[in-house]
C-alpha cells in the first residue's frame, strides 16, 4: 500500500479521461465525477458504514449529516485515528483554504462545516492554513490582496463556530519560516521535480513558486510546524478536505516517515455541484453557479429558482407519472448537503421520486434551509471582531486543546 | 543589455568547455579558468583600472589590495553604485555563506575581508546571509547541523572586523518569513522551471528544495526584505561574491525591475587557487589542498614547503637561469592576494621571476604573510562570544548604518 501511492500518478497522462487535481476537475464527456475510480486511481480507501458507526460509538453523537449523506466518502488511515483515539492517543486536525475570492460559496463551507464537527465531537486542536501565497501565485493576486482576502476569509471560517482555545488559524504570508520552514525544507529535500511533475502535472513553463509550493501545504500534517501549540509531541494529524486536495496529501504521506513523522490521515469529501448541475462548474467569474454567503434571501431564491437544475419533467402530467431523476435533481442534492432531518429527508424522497412533490415545491424548501443557513452565517460573521480575527491567528499556546 | 542578460546561459550546454555554477567549477582540460570568456558568457563587465581610480577618489583611500591585484575583476552596474554614491544617494552591502564546512579557508575568507573593505570605506550597512537552508538540501546535512555550521561561521564572519552598527547576519532557517518570505513569492512567481534548468543545469531527478532556493538567495538583494533595517527605502543594493554566484544574480537582476525593484549590482572575484595550483581544486575531502583559518603556525608551514605548487625550476641552476615561473607559482599568487605592500611584491616579482629569489625564499615569505593573517583571525575569533553572535544576528534596527 504505502509504496505504491505515488505509483499511479502518471496514468493520468494516458486515461484522460477524468481530471482531478487541486486546480482541475473535470468529468468524462462533461459527465458526472465517477468518485469509485478516483478511490481507484487516488488509491483511498472507501468511508463505510461500519466507519461512520464507529465514528457514532465513539464520539457519542450522531454521525454529521455530510456522514450519514456520504459527503465525505473517502478516506486514508481514518481508521488507525479512529484506533489511537480509542486508545486515549491524541490526534488534531488539519484544514485550510486557499483565499481567492472576498465571499465564500456554500462549496467553501462544507470542509469547515465538517471539520467544526470533529472538532467538537473528538474535542481535539486544529490549525487552519490560508494559503494566501498559493492564491497570489497561481491567481497572480498581489500579496497585499492575497493577505487581506485570507483574513476576510478568515472572519468566514471563524463564523463557523470554531473553539478560539482549540483553533489556530495562519496565513502562510505571515506563518511560514522557523519550525514551520525547517520542515519545508525536509520534505523539500525528499520529492523530486519529476516526482511533482508526476503528481501535479507542472510544465517548464510553470514558475518555479509553483514547484515550491507543495511542501507549504504538505508541513502543517507535522506537529513540530507548530511548535507553540505541540511542543515536541509528535501526535497524528486527520486532514478534512475535498478529495481534490489528495495529491498534495499524497506526496505528504509518501514523504512523511522519511523524515520521522506519522502520515497523515484524510478524510475526503466529494465535490458540491453547481446550481447548473453535476456537470457545471462552480465558477467566480458567474456568480450565477453558486450560492454565496453573502447572497441575501431575495438572490438566493432567484438562483434556486432559475438556475437550480431540475430532474423535475417537462409537464406536471410527465412529472405526476414519471417522478423527479433525483439522480440530476440539483435542489434535491443540495437538501442532500444541507437538510438535516434524515426523515424529512427520505419523505422528500419519496414524494418527489414519485412525482407527488413538484419542482417549485423541493425549490422552495431549500430556499427556506438556505436563506435560514446563509442568514445564520451572516450574523455569524457580522459578530466576528477584527479582535477576534487576531486572537484567533495568534501565535500562541493552546492549553486546553483537548479538554 | 538587460534583457539578454539570461541569454546566453542555455549555451553552457553546447559549449562544455569550462563550468562555472555555484556548485561547480571547472576549467577546460583542467586548465585554468578563462575569466574573459568568463565575462563574456555572463554578459558582466570588467573591473578596469579608472573605475578602481573613482573608488580611490570617492573613498578618499588606498583602494583594497584585492581591486589593485585583481581579485575583484568583474561587475554589473558597480560604475551605477558609484554614480548614486556620489550624488548622495545611499546603498547597502549583501553578501553571504553557505555554511558546509566547520573551518573557513583562505578563500572563505576573501569576500568578507572585502566586504569590510567595502563597508569601511563607503560607510554602508550589510546583510550576510548565511545559506544553511541550501546546505541542508544540497549537502544532506540536518537541519540541526546546517544552523551549527551557520553559528560557527558566523563567528569567523565576525572575526574579519564588521561593525555591529551597520551589520546584519541571519540564517536562512530563523529569518525566511514575513517580509522575506513575501518576496521570495514575488520572485518566483516570475521565474520559470526551464529559465533555472536554463541558469542552473537542474534535471527532472533533482529536489523540489533546489528548485525552490534561487529565490532565497535572490531577495537579500531587495531592501524590503529587511524592513526592520531598511523600512520602505528603495535603495540600490550592491553584491561583492565570487563569480560563481553570479548566476543566481543574472536571475535576480532579471526579475528586479518586474516587482519594483533596483537590480543589484555586484562586484565579482575570481578564484582562490588551491594549494595544488590553479588547476587544482580546494576540497573539504583533502585538508591539504587549503590553508584553514585554523591551522596552526607549523601545519601552515608544512603545507606550503610540501604542497605549494611552484614556478620554480628543477634545479637552482635552471632556476637562476630562467626564473621562476610567476603564471604558475601559487606562493606568489597567494602573495598577491594577501602581501598589502605594492613595493615589495614589485620586489618579490622581479627577483623571483629573474631568478635571484629561490622557492624556498618565496615559501618563507608566504609561511610569514599568512602565519600572521591566521594568528590575527583565531584571536579575533577567539574573541567573539555567543552574545556578540547573538548581537548581530539580532532582528533590530540599525540606526546609526550611514554614519
Amino acid at each position: 500500500m504505502e509504496k505504491t501511492e505515488l505509483k499511479d500518478d502518471k496514468s493520468k497522462e494516458v486515461e484522460e479521461e477524468q481530471v482531478v487535481s487541486p486546480w482541475e476537475v473535470s468529468a468524462k464527456d462533461g459527465g458526472k465525477i465517477d468518485y469509485d475510480k478516483l478511490i481507484d486511481k487516488f488509491g483511498c480507501q472507501r468511508l463505510d458504514e461500519s466507519l461512520i458507526q464507529r465514528v457514532q460509538r465513539l464520539t457519542n453523537r450522531a454521525p454529521h449529516v455530510f456522514l450519514r449523506r456520504g459527503v465525505f466518502f473517502a478516506h486514508r488511515d481514518f481508521n488507525d485515528i479512529l484506533d489511537s483515539y480509542e486508545k486515549g492517543e491524541k490526534f488534531y486536525l488539519y484544514t485550510g483554504r486557499g483565499p481567492s475570492s472576498e465571499a465564500l460559496h456554500l462549496g467553501h463551507l462544507i470542509p469547515f462545516m465538517f471539520t467544526k464537527y470533529l472538532q467538537d465531537a473528538f474535542k481535539v486542536p486544529l490549525v487552519i492554513q490560508l494559503t494566501d501565497d498559493e492564491k497570489c501565485m497561481w491567481k497572480n493576486l498581489s500579496v497585499e490582496e492575497s493577505q487581506r482576502l485570507a483574513r476576510e476569509n478568515a472572519k468566514d471560517i471563524i463564523a463557523c463556530g470554531f473553539d478560539i482555545s482549540k483553533t489556530f488559524i495562519f496565513s502562510d504570508f505571515d506563518y511560514v519560516g522557523g519550525a514551520f520552514y525547517k520542515n519545508m525544507v525536509r520534505v523539500a529535500k525528499c520529492v523530486t521535480y519529476n516526482k511533482v511533475v508526476g503528481i501535479f502535472g507542472f510544465t517548464g513553463e510553470d514558475h518555479i513558486g509553483k514547484v515550491s509550493f507543495p511542501p507549504v501545504q504538505a508541513v502543517p500534517s507535522f506537529p513540530s510546524s507548530f511548535p507553540h501549540i505541540f511542543g515536541n509531541e509528535n501526535i497524528r494529524c486527520l486532514i478534512p478536505c475535498a478529495i481534490d486536495q489528495d495529491p498534495y496529501f499524497r506526496m505528504t504521506r509518501d514523504v512523511a516517515p522519511r523524515i520521522g513523522y506519522h502520515k497523515p490521515a484524510l478524510i475526503e469529501s466529494s465535490f458540491f455541484p453547481a446550481l447548473q448541475g453535476e456537470n457545471g462548474k462552480m465558477s467566480a467569474s458567474d456568480p450565477n453557479s453558486a450560492i454565496y454567503v453573502t447572497d441575501s434571501a431575495k438572490e438566493i431564491k432567484n438562483k434556486i429558482n432559475r438556475y437550480a437544475f431540475s430532474g423535475g419533467r417537462d409537464s406536471i402530467e410527465l412529472h405526476r407519472k414519471y417522478g423527479a431523476n433525483l439522480e440530476v435533481d440539483i435542489p434535491f442534492k443540495y437538501l442532500g448537503f444541507f437538510l438535516d432531518d434524515d426523515a424529512e429527508m427520505e419523505h422528500i424522497r419519496e414524494e418527489y421520486g414519485s412525482g407527488r412533490m413538484l419542482t417549485g415545491e423541493i425549490k422552495k424548501r431549500l430556499v427556506e434551509v438556505l436563506t435560514d443557513l446563509v442568514e445564520r452565517h451572516r450574523r455569524a460573521r457580522a459578530a466576528v471582531t477584527d479582535e477576534m480575527v487576531d486572537a484567533f491567528m495568534a501565535v500562541r499556546p493552546l492549553p486546553n486543546m483537548f479538554n
